[in-house]
């Protein structure tokens, strides 16, 4: 299903999926949802994951915090249909863009991962603190993962 | 201007700055288009580059290819001026939404560095080969960079 990536030009220019995967094995993963454009959120695959997603048209990620194949929404059911999968210049990044049954993505229980602003520029004369962007959650994440292990890592 | 990682719970639920640096040192960076939400670019920073980009409101981040401090649109003119910045739950992602000065962030010349999609489950059917979503290039970047080492690592 990948090609060896054996010139710039061809990697760059041409029509032939060669990705690159870093030396853990894996690749950048960016989860857009597909009708707001909002980021999702951030992940990786390994070539397993990027395989099955390429041929179920569901996502796979690699859990590095549970080192295994992740089938997202296995657990929560918050499934994530792709709905467009493209590809960047040198193919070391996956952009998907993913319709999401149940309308969460985050293990916190927000929409998205990206639930908090940073002000950034002249935005910071009014305090440099985190401010939430979305006012509620969608789901309690007590009820759906019960004890499983947080993958936040300090 | 980065607080420590305490707990799971400030990191995840807290209004306080404390990105996470892989062990590279550097912090993954998801960049759209502020008006479209394209996915324009994925990159990374070091600590120097997310707080100038914090400080300026432009986007820094750190180049691998060329192991530096890199001020998008030093060279081609295309900066981008960040209109948001988010952290994602375990604080190790960035999203910025951006507007592009040229309208192109990426250095083979397209206004996206996400210009083929990779055909996923059903569409399969219509072959694999990775299919073009831009039909031509924003500007030549062979006169925008000259004889600058192309970033692309095989």
């Amino acid at each position: 299903m990948f090609s060896a990536r054996n010139t710039v030009e061809e990697v760059e220019e041409g029509s032939t999926l060669a990705p690159k995967f870093d030396e853990r094995g894996l690749i950048a993963v960016v989860t857009t949802d597909n009708e707001s454009g909002e980021v999702l959120m951030h992940a990786y695959m390994n070539r397993e994951a990027l395989k099955k997603t390429i041929e179920t048209g569901e996502a796979y990620y690699w859990s590095r915090s549970r080192q295994q194949l992740w089938h997202k929404g296995a657990t929560s059911g918050l499934v994530q249909t792709v709905r467009e999968m493209r590809i960047d210049d040198d193919q070391d990044c996956v952009w998907l863009r993913v319709e999401v049954k149940g309308g969460a993505s985050c293990h916190v229980g927000y929409r998205s991962c990206f639930y908090r602003s940073v002000p950034v520029g002249a935005e910071r004369d009014g305090g440099s603190s985190l401010r939430f962007t979305e006012s509620q959650k969608v789901f309690d994440p007590k009820r759906v993962y019960g004890d499983a292990q947080n993958p936040t890592q300090l």
